[in-house]
């Protein structure tokens, strides 16, 4: 309990910096006229609307995940940080994306930032699959709830959605942003998922 | 309890990211001589002042509003993610407003910055209005204790005063700046507010 | 307790923030040969080090003092605002010095440098006299212990010590600096102070 | 313990910052075709993946080390406060080495970030070494279990193979940088490292 405790702590830890930092990629117009300056950049905003969304639905799974683990080995935490890495680098391709969206080779960085979110997913279920094969690092109820069977095969779409969003990179670059967000929306609903038998984590309101 | 204790962490992280990234808007003047540089740029320095009085005292808010909130659901982790959305950004308006308050651009420049302090105002009164709406998510004591009605009522008026700025930025620069500010301040002092029969969070010194 | 918790977390992000955030002032040279750039930029370097020895004595000060306060008011968190403002700022000031301390306004951005770290001083007194006077924060027994008065003694110097380096700044900067350099490593030792009675906070390592 | 836990947080913080600031050595490319300028700049990218993995096994092995410390006194926080100075630090030489691999400056380049590595490597055996010296902040336990002994000998050779990475920095760029890059990865595997009579720090996966 204690071990994930602490991968748990440095991983938000790295999840909080990253969101923050896409911030930096918000440049300030040089040339007045101020406000068209600021309109004639709104691939960057949505850019950032997108890859903000995606790094919070990451960390919502990523601790929703960690509160299944009841232990970690040496595995998991290579796993685990390469999961990090790709979230550290997400303000990078991010960076490409705005600035080239407009431009001849929008498919190019269109391509390397969906690229990236599918690099990503794939780390993110690479690490839930080793926690969960054989209820490796779970906890024996949730093994025996069958839990591992229910969660992956929610995550087993995220892959093939964000490889789809790729090979649409490179035909159609509007389609592939939107389907980027809309992913990231249908992961941001992670709580209506609940095992037989096991009580919502959510509890209902009281009467009012 | 604990699912709050993460969301809290979380939001904290980027709270105190968000207000020290601000200090990358402070730019070394290039051109001696120094001390002219620098006294030239004081645009610069309000906005830092008013944009960390801003985020601190939303997150004096912010935590405070956690403290009273005793479970989270999906809807509440996407509002609250809106509300981190706001505060991550605050350092471009800021930036934005520094480099432009002393140019034709003013008005857009300030009209910009308060804006965006009047939308964070109202992703505040959302999530705050979300989960006391029927005691939904707060405790049955503090629902009872008819916590919801006093604070909304102290809520009640950050969105038209940021309207107020809002407005003011298209007809007086200075004055909009000032109540932004003020405004800020206001807030900064959330411990007045006690229910009745409530006792007080914070405890009179002992005697010396 | 909770309270001072809370307080105590969010300035920490703040200050390990400041702290790390200190390393964009170091700039790659853009000219080669790149050893010649690399050491032609040793200014950068010692403002580098004095200013991470500074925040990191100031965090350990304050950790320090919110483990002597076990309960928080509104003022209390408004001058803890205040330190922080000044923590947030030090990468400011920092590259101020390191770029312009080789240039005939070396006095200037000297004084601006060391100004600034007299600026925080004075915060972090302000802080500590608002906690300690009459015991207002303080838990019953330390304050009945005299541990205001010993601590007040300890800090009454930083004040005038950096008021000194301030007015070296413009008599002589080497002087200035290394003054302020003194004062952090100074700083650096505060767990020789035990109260009488009390016990010292560190343990004597057990006999090998 | 409380003591502890308060260092490690502050640099658990300072780690994570560290690791997500090295972002920002990574530019987007000014000049279109975008592909052929992101992959030019594959320095870069292997710098980024070098310093990662470095400060990623840097946390692991700090909070392996702080979680077998029971105390810590001035000079431990002073040991301490200079590994973080090692680690805050190397976005700068991760940024020198990506911008002079691939001219004629390599070899100061490379020796300038293997330098700084070695330079960690010595702070941190030197904090551990302090630390464990007569088991002065070790529990009673740890100490008569030798835990001293055989992790210092583990330690050993960090000091040695960095030296052994900047010598070669001005014989073979390539081979100092795999040197670096295989260092970091043997150090990811602390947990097969188990004293004599004590049980493993990772259990076993319960059978599936």
């Amino acid at each position: 309990m204690k071990e994930t405790g602490r991968v748990e702590a440095f991983s938000d830890g790295v999840f909080a910096i990253a969101i923050t930092l896409l911030v930096l990629d918000l440049k300030v117009p040089t040339q007045p006229p101020l406000l068209a300056g600021l309109l004639a950049q709104w691939p960057v905003y949505a850019a950032y609307l997108i890859s903000f969304a995606f790094i919070l639905i990451m960390w919502v799974n990523h601790h929703w995940m960690l509160g299944h683990i009841v232990r970690v080995d040496g595995m998991f935490m290579l796993l685990n940080g390469l999961l990090l890495l790709g979230i550290t680098v997400v303000p990078f391709p991010t960076n490409v994306v705005a600035q080239y969206v407009l431009t001849p080779d929008q498919n190019v960085a269109t391509a390397v930032y969906t690229g990236w979110f599918l690099m990503i997913a794939l780390f993110f279920n690479l690490l839930w699959r080793y926690a969960a094969r054989g209820g490796r690092l779970l906890s024996k109820d949730d093994h025996e709830a069958g839990l591992a069977r229910v969660v992956s095969a929610r995550y087993r779409w995220g892959g093939p959605a964000y490889l789809a969003a790729f090979v649409l990179s490179f035909i159609w670059v509007p389609a592939a942003l939107a389907l980027s967000f809309l992913l990231a929306v249908f992961y941001a609903l992670p709580h209506e998922m609940t095992l037989p038998g096991e009580t919502a984590s959510v509890r209902p309101a009281h009467p009012a």
